[in-house]
């Protein structure tokens, strides 16, 4: 399980896009610790170029968020930690799109909150990148108001294939990671998840140029985007639900409806690291959770709702997860960014 | 309307102590621009002292979260807007309390979200403070850890006499604002809310030594709190929700079940907040808050769920909200923190 | 407590009319066993009498159903039961109103469920009462269809003062009872509700001339009702929330958000009941609650959800509840009707 | 498309026994208007039975809902719709089973709805049928209590593949169908099921001797099942969500959490049917629907809840549903019953 410093870059063409996790057959196999450097299309395939490209038109939401993978990793066997560390995170294009789509999105009836009511507006809006600045530009569309605002890149969709032979849309978040959407999910993270199969086959995609917290409207600033992520492989381990860990947080992610039950999950998650973290009691554990907890939304318009919760580490006894990968893929990415 | 620089104090007597909402006579009556230095007795009206003191035979719900007031603000009428700026929050002792109580709180059946299991102990945790480091200590009771968390006072409850005649227990946020907590509470805020009775019959209390997002077993550290405030009265502009400014932030908190209308509500009550003061049509403010909102969860434990949704003023364009009256506000409050 | 077979009769003035739950005085002190005759308002106090009459301009939220009460029952203390056993409810006119109120109902967007759509029309419908097929007539709008449904009346607000000081609007149900709008409240039941204050301080109002399930809408067939009630008192015995008798069910019905919420509440009471009823272990009662139970839904429309779980008494081996009270308040209802 | 009398038996091999809705190549590919009888196992294949046999140690919830299927229908197209008429559904055993499962159900916590509680006890209830007074008998385990109770099958799950290319677990109802749980689904009955995937990849499995609405403990009285169907296409016409009829009522079904948005789901489906039926508009329908729908909970247990929403026919003005099919069904039907 040595890394190689070897970057092995990919980037697929329209008919490789892949919209769900499992089901689709590996694109690539690599070996644990590769490095791989990875081009994803934005959301919707590039179809939103102007403010005249309206999703009605030109958007299908069984065919959005364009996954780059599956990669099938040498190894990996159901009940493995699969540990992705996102290394860098940069735009591939100098502009992005987000979109009011008729009944998607978290301030308007869905399909599943329906009602009788007619749609939004469907609208779409174009942000251009100062890759200078590093900020991408909104440029309200009734008004002259022009904001500028800085640019944080961050993946929407990082996953797995699901356990029991199913196969997920990739608008999808629940326990195989998928379409989370929170803006925690950016370059110096890294995300564990449980391996469900053979080879795990992961994918990512869905970048953001950035994103509020919720993803009220349904899109973030959907952009192309290249990334550079290291792969390793913990034998065993498998957490139940998707963990991250950054240099100050450990993070958990939870997702379901309502948004209560997607918060139930991240906390009752981080509750079981903390007891593994410091040998605490569970009832310890949840009083200790209760006065530090960050919970930060994720999204609340995806198929699953995602909710973030977050452990300061600085409030907190030094501890090591997952044997200390995170420290460990940190320093290797110190040496792949200085090439 | 000009405030005055005398200090009005007050600290109620056991016999004062409110536990609702409306339906209690004022206990004093105040102009705007009063500066009022309130003590409050913690959540648990001081029952809960040690470990040993169990909430199941010291703590009824139905009378938890004492507050201190009401105050009747004259003037005040019903479609105008009171403001509170916490000056400041000081613990009134050198320990607070946090307890897990029977079917009350987030990782656990309640007789809301009833189930046919056993309920979780019931523990009392006791945290000692430290008013030099300004931190708390966290012991835990089934092994050795010991945590000192930063102090980060805050107030659970503040809030006016509901409309409709209605009248609501300390336990519940709502529209009248209430038991919202959350942590953005704290010294150097001001809370607008809409006036719904004669004199607005505010009111404030349990104090919160500091409290995790969500607050997740369903108590802070709670202490008995002395709170400076500068009352304020904004003849109409009565915000549907409450509304939050600090030098930071425009922020809305909205309360309902399940936790995604709370997010909802907070969401449109931003939207709107930001088509006034930025002149934007309601898809652009829409568009413009997805990609900037930042949404901490409040508590996903009291009769309402509450979540506070965040916009940087840093981010955006210079803008007055309430004719400038939180600047106005801290502008006050230093003179009184001079004394 | 012998029941007397005169009938106090009482029909509120306008300025009698009451819009919640608790904080009113009593109009009239009953002694246990009285049988009262009371006419009410329809929920829109009698506003809405031409489908050109639209809630907009004719109906305010903060004062629908009006009720009629509250009564002080002699004796009644905390702690206790009161049953309330409907005799007969009889339509007071030969018309009911139904409306779309903007933002209120099951099938748009609301105050709690906030989006940024457009209301749906507000409209009002007429029904005429046919008394002697017994039927109302619902005549579409935008197109000739008009069909003729069987009367069946209904309360929608069953309810005493609420515990805790609290007071409610009559648009809420909760443990208290309340504006629960299920079509079970009808002639032949007997309501079983725990009293939270001296005198018990109940109500009734909100009579529907028929609803189906959910009350989709947010309204039902409106109409002043007269109905026939005798009131009894049983000493202690207070059910967590609100249980429901007639000859063939035993029923109890739950009211929260989210609707699980309000399923897991009636569930979990009915349990409980039958634990009580049959000397079962819970997990015997779950078990064979599981297989069944018919839950026909109350109402998503209100501020809680309300949905009733109903036990068939031919199914069970025959038990008595509450002393047996629902088979003798029906042998008194059968003198009572006889005159 | 002329049915056939001939009877097409099939049952499964347990290695034939798929757990899946999508994601499985076709056991047989049948025409339309085909007659099948086929044999589905219980919903735990077999595994407990006994009240010793409990499910930590027999069940895993990834394989359960065995399904028979998925059969190929010829010239089955996406946008057709696919008409399922259950004629008989015959208990294949003379004994069914239910359990309660450790964090599985409806009045515990689950994996979504997580808390930090133990689970309740994990039991097994074995019900003895009797099949000349057609009943099974619930026993208790902690008490004397035997209750004979009426033999009414069903089938839990009836479903299609998904669309875009997802594949689900039998245990999840969506608009493909699927584990819907509603007792609905008994003889007589007609399904109409969207097309997704050529061949529409139909299946069905899950059967139950008789289940209370709502399903409360996570599990019916399960057995193995004979179920004879008659299979139909109707080309184009696929409804949004999956439509029932039967000689009395038009019925929807809605699946999705949390329990108001299942409800939202088959309310609009109903409305949007009923404008159909009618020529209504839709504010007419939702009227109408409002004082005539009948809404028995079908499960609140499954990774989504399911509502079903009823408009019973002898309160409307006659119509045809699907040019006359489940009348059409209703005759062949008989003539299958006639041999």
């Amino acid at each position: 399980m040595t890394g190689s410093l070897d970057i092995i870059e990919f980037t697929p063409t329209a008919q490789q896009y892949v919209f769900t996790f499992g089901g689709a057959p590996p694109i690539r196999r690599i070996t644990p610790g590769s490095v791989l450097r990875l081009w994803s299309d934005d959301a919707f395939c590039s179809a939103l170029r102007s403010v005249t490209d309206l999703s009605r038109e030109k958007v299908d939401l069984r065919y959005v968020n364009p996954q780059t993978g599956p990669f099938y990793v040498e190894g990996a066997e159901p009940g493995d930690t699969l540990a992705l560390h996102l290394i860098s995170l940069e735009p591939a294009r100098d502009w992005g799109a987000s979109a009011s789509i008729p009944f998607f999105g978290g301030l308007t009836s869905t399909d599943r909150t329906a009602t009788l009511q007619d749609p939004l507006p469907d609208m779409t809006w174009i942000y251009h990148l100062d890759t200078v600045r590093r900020t991408v530009q909104f440029q309200a569309q009734h008004s002259e108001l022009s904001v500028e605002l800085p640019l944080e890149p961050m993946l929407g969709t990082v996953g797995v294939a699901p356990a029991g032979g199913e196969v997920r849309s990739s608008l999808v978040p629940d326990r195989f990671g998928g379409n989370m959407d929170t803006p925690q999910l950016r370059a110096g993270v890294t995300c564990f998840l449980g391996v469900n199969v053979e080879g795990a086959l992961f994918s990512i995609g869905d970048g953001h140029y950035r994103q509020g917290e919720g993803e009220s409207c349904g899109t973030a600033v959907e952009g192309a985007m290249t990334s550079t992520v290291i792969v390793e492989l913990i034998k065993g381990g498998a957490p139940a639900w998707p963990r991250l860990e950054d240099d100050e947080h450990w993070l958990t992610v939870g997702s379901s409806r309502p948004l209560e039950d997607a918060w139930r999950i991240g906390q009752v998650e981080m509750v079981t690291w903390l007891t593994e973290l410091y040998g605490l009691h569970k009832m310890d554990a949840y009083q200790l959770l209760s006065q530090i907890s960050e919970v930060p939304l994720a999204n609340v318009v995806d198929a699953n709702y995602s909710v973030v919760t977050k452990a300061r580490k600085s409030l907190l006894p030094a501890a090591v997860a997952f044997a200390g990968m995170h420290d460990e893929l940190r320093a290797r990415a110190v040496q792949v960014l200085r090439g």
